[in-house]
């Protein structure tokens, strides 16, 4: 389902990042920098990842000079059971709230319900947040992390920090120009250390649809980034997209699990990953060049596995989601 | 943030029990009963909840005679860690997704985000979905039931089900008129034997809210439905409404957790709960009524605890959101 929108604007967004993103080669883009350990002061992972979801609220408020009750809806999801990172943030605002999940593409689902609530003046001012935390992730969903247990290289590190996208029916520089929602797709792949084979077809199947429906080439776009594939993901996409639609992306495709950290120096396998992955590339440095001229117009495409555990053990295969959004410079 | 809507239109519903349902007051009025056990021939319990939402969904396909192209849109929350039923039973249907968590306020969350999509014409057609399994609540939420732990009385029982509720731009006999989106409340309740308690002031907050935008007085309503609060809770948010707001909405109030089974009788303690207790109850019992005619107006009130228990063994306190729809016979 693709939908064109006359009447959305990125009125702002802020950026906030642990110390491994900090550390790579984007940190310049971030607005709040944690440079010491994963706890922020918090006494639990869990309670630092709300820290950094607050972090990132209060500062797109101070930024913009605004108060909770100019913000008519917050929308959150993160990878925490029950989304309890979004609910324990939200509780401290006074703002009408939506959780959602869909895993690692949850900040998609977010512009893209946020925009409908805008385009259709149901809501002048969305606040759109996600969030992930290393930790958290490696606890809930791997193992501990004081096994030791060695990695598969083809396996992602959940990225730690929160972003916060401003949506509002204000003209500003970059606007939300079309979105396509994405379908829930499993091709029978069972490897929970390769969620970038995982996500390509679900990332490939919303790119396809979204170029259909609006009867554009992918030279349309001055870039098209997925996120998070990581390096493998990303050379399975390109051949998904070749393979069963003839479209070749190749030139002006990126992702972002594959641009967050330093891939060669630092731990991180073959890249980043984790609702804020493609939240900070997005929203710190995409956002931010777009507001440069860098590029005028980028279709982002957050993916998400949306696998639980249980179902693993119980020995059932992956699904996979991706939605596609338009952004573009304000001529 | 109170919206009025022109054009959503329940479509048709379609209701799915298990067998303590099945034995309820309410059983007449749900499309789909199991008697049997809570397994429904499926190996586990998480696979049985799939199966109870994929037969919700071929149940309002098949009633309406439509196709899955016919829908635009699916929006399903569940209890499950990653909304595991909804992701799961979403991957075998080619309809664009959104997941959503509200806990057991769910139901609500899906119709005004459903409602927000077919009121601005990006959606003509969209299908809200939710479901709750007893079993994987037991297990997910609270001990195994091996233990045979005692419950409290204030404890509630979750339900098992599924509903699927058609919207549409379609002119039909009952309409969503308008909802209102309720915010996170935390008054620091920690008892998670007692989720009457921590909902009440969430449900109250939504109502005042709601009555406050739309200049109504609570008899407007036919009936103002909660759900689900329980036996304890349905006292405690009529003291709240009369001590903070001094409203009285004794006259036409009750609680969805209090209707669908028989509290003397079966062994449920304070009542009914999980996202399809007011799921069967608004869109089995009080839909096909007012298709009856029986009520005309019904505000619907469905209640969500949106806590983790890791958070709860880190000593922290509830959150919890109610969200407002009102329904009105279409005349």
């Amino acid at each position: 389902m693709t939908t064109k929108y006359n009447n959305v604007y990125i009125e702002d967004t802020y950026t906030v990042c642990g110390n491994y993103e900090n550390d790579g080669p984007l940190s310049e883009y971030f607005d709040l920098k944690h440079e010491k350990d994963l706890y922020f002061g918090e006494k639990t992972w869990e309670k630092a990842e709300v820290k950094l979801l607050k972090e990132a609220v209060d500062g797109i408020i101070d930024k913009k000079k605004i108060e909770e009750e100019d913000i008519d809806l917050l929308i959150s999801g993160d990878l925490q059971n029950q989304i309890a990172a979004s609910d324990y943030m939200a509780r401290d605002y006074n703002i009408p709230f939506l959780g959602i999940f869909e895993a690692c593409a949850t900040s998609g689902e977010g512009l893209l319900i946020g925009s409908t609530f805008v385009e259709s003046k149901n809501a002048k001012r969305v606040l759109v947040t996600t969030s992930s935390h290393n930790m958290v992730a490696e606890k809930q969903f791997r193992n501990p992390t004081e096994y030791g247990a060695p990695k598969h290289k083809t396996a992602t590190f959940t990225a730690t920090g929160a972003v916060a996208i401003l949506l509002s029916n204000k003209k500003s520089k970059v606007r939300i120009e079309s979105s396509t929602v994405g379908k829930v797709i499993d091709l029978g792949t069972t490897d929970v250390n390769h969620m970038g084979a995982v996500m390509a077809p679900a990332a490939g199947e919303v790119i396809y649809n979204h170029l259909k429906d609006t009867k554009r080439k992918p030279d349309y776009y001055d870039l098209i980034l997925t996120g998070d594939l990581g390096i493998y993901g990303k050379d399975i996409l390109k051949d998904y997209l070749m393979t069963n639609y003839n479209l070749d992306i190749s030139s002006n495709y990126n992702d972002c699990g594959t641009m967050l950290y330093d891939i060669q120096k630092q731990p991180v396998f073959a890249g980043g990953s984790g609702p804020v992955c493609s939240g900070l590339v997005n929203f710190g440095y995409i956002y931010k060049e777009m507001l440069q001229g860098k590029f005028k117009k980028v279709l982002i495409v957050p993916t998400g596995a949306v696998f639980s555990p249980t179902f693993t053990f119980q020995k059932e295969s992956i699904p996979s989601i991706a939605n596609a959004i338009s952004l573009e410079v304000v001529e």
